[in-house]
């Protein structure tokens, strides 16, 4: 069956460029018989196309989006004011079945809240939540909430536990994806007082895979595969550990100037150091997912390359075909218990 | 004038060899007039020391204390029941005017529980903290609370940030130290309800250099001179930075077994890494200051080695002779203001 991705053409720093390149190289590199909805203010669009002859007309169309919504504005007055924004026409074109998921590298406020406000939740979830991805030492984990909940009730780390384990088993092909709880200590016991409660009701929850909790020493040496903690947590951490790809290589720069090293020896250290490095690279990850709204929905990093935002298409993809939203409306519903 | 620091000899993964090592060392290696009183099991501690014929007998003294807090052990338990413990006997000497500070690298929890009740807090500070460095590309910052206050008020963080500003001024030589507050963006408004209110309380303080909020990604690349959160948010950040001692030699062993290097090429890329590693280690860090007790308190990693029982050592002598109490003392008496 054929996959259609409506794409905001104007997320992102390099926006509509990257996005246009993006789907392009989207719809050639994949077997699957995929359509790119590009959505942004239709002339400026259709320019960026018509500079990329190799572009595959028959599976790319434009849909008019005559305003934009801009990485610093405000969320809450933009999702309200700008109705005719690139992210409202690719969520409406989604909600009313022309898509099969919206991809956006914009604003993530915005795409949050005109996600809640076309979509709508999903019955029985109180709080959607955008999931991050942490490199550990076997690859990554799942953290669930990266920002979009910054005060949050046990109940809500709960659901985020649920529907991470939904999204693992289904999206990451993971039959029994472990969860832990992001906590100062290893015991029961610890924490503050919304993680202690936490930790009492994810421990009776019998749909988890619960292992407790984890500190932060443990988070990149793969603790779990589903990381919880509240929106604060782990906007914090996620950006922290982003980081470490500028602040090392400058670290190292710093130490082979104070060694003296010669070119030949730099390039070596900056060979293996870069790929470390990769480890932490926002970019090396292909959307964030936005769990618990009626709708298959990708939010990726402002920065994103083309390569990012192909990577953000394909898993797009992936996640609307093996029915994700199906299956956290089953799991939710008030006499699934 | 002569300085006198109470140290508790069995606090840390290898004391009390390690201990007593260490302020061996520390009285070696200082200009100052410096005697140490090792607080521990009296049969133990001189054991150790009769192997070490090169200790400055004048300068060393053991103070008993038959009872031993372990590392693991519950601290609310153990602060109430063994009050012959290395810890209560080292608060206590330092309480009664023996010694000028009491330095431990012990179970935290207890030094701080033990530090309350022996020494008390200091009126007007409603939570004392320990102050925890992060290393940066300038150097490193403080960062207040690390792990003792997991649940805050507004008006916490402020007194955090007055204390941290007085330590920075008077023991790290900062004569305007800049306060940075974590948070999830740059601009006020942004976080959650603890956050924002405290945004607002500090930028109102006039005894403080307030530059706003510091998201998790400008963290390590010099943000401010002291950085606040809560408790909760900081242990985890700290113990996640500490991880990265491991986690990149990990991931850099790895990535060279991948690229096939030599062991001349290895020990060049390792003798770069290991300097770059060592910013993320806590070893590299002379104790924690227990800020806001009435007294002098330095608490050190559990894993601490000789030399950082040494540096600890030096700084609680710093720390007591540049009078933080007094300051602190002054700047929250209730007419001060």
């Amino acid at each position: 069956m054929a996959s259609r991705i409506a794409v905001d053409a104007m997320g992102g720093d390099d926006a509509p460029e990257a996005v246009v390149v993006g789907a392009i190289q989207a719809i050639r590199h994949t077997e699957r018989d995929l359509a790119v909805l590009l959505v942004g203010p239709e002339e400026r669009v259709q320019d960026v196309l018509d500079n990329h002859p190799e572009a595959p007309s028959s599976s790319l169309q434009v849909v008019d989006a005559p305003e934009v919504i801009g990485m610093g504005e405000a969320p809450a007055t933009a999702v309200k004011q700008k109705t005719n924004s690139s992210i409202h026409r690719g969520l409406a074109a989604h909600h009313d079945g022309m898509t099969d998921a919206f991809v956006s590298a914009g604003n993530t406020g915005a795409v949050m809240g005109a996600s809640m406000f076309i979509l709508g939740r999903i019955p029985g979830v109180e709080r959607p939540s955008i999931a991050g991805f942490f490199p550990n030492l076997q690859g990554s984990s799942v953290v669930l909430d990266i920002g979009t909940n910054v005060d949050c009730k046990p109940t809500h780390l709960v659901q985020f536990a649920q529907m991470g384990t939904i999204y693992a088993r289904l999206a990451l092909d993971n039959d029994d994806p472990t969860v832990g709880l992001i906590n100062i200590g290893e015991e029961p016991g610890k924490g503050n007082e919304q993680v202690k409660e936490a930790h009492d009701r994810l421990q009776e929850a019998d749909d988890l895979h619960f292992v407790g909790n984890v500190e932060g020493g443990d988070l990149l040496l793969y603790a779990a595969d589903i990381l919880i903690c509240d929106g604060f947590v782990g906007n914090v951490l996620l950006k922290f550990g982003e980081s470490m790809t500028t602040v090392l290589s400058e670290m190292t720069e710093q130490e082979m100037d104070d060694q003296g090293l010669g070119p030949e020896e730099r390039a070596l250290v900056t060979g293996v150091l870069s790929e470390v490095r990769k480890h932490f690279d926002p970019e090396s990850q292909g959307g964030a997912p936005l769990l618990g709204v009626n709708g298959n929905v990708l939010i990726g990093h402002g920065r994103s390359s083309p390569a990012v935002i192909e990577r953000m298409i394909h898993a797009a993809a992936e996640v609307a075909s093996v029915e994700v939203v199906g299956a956290i409306e089953e799991a939710f519903r008030p006499d699934a218990a």
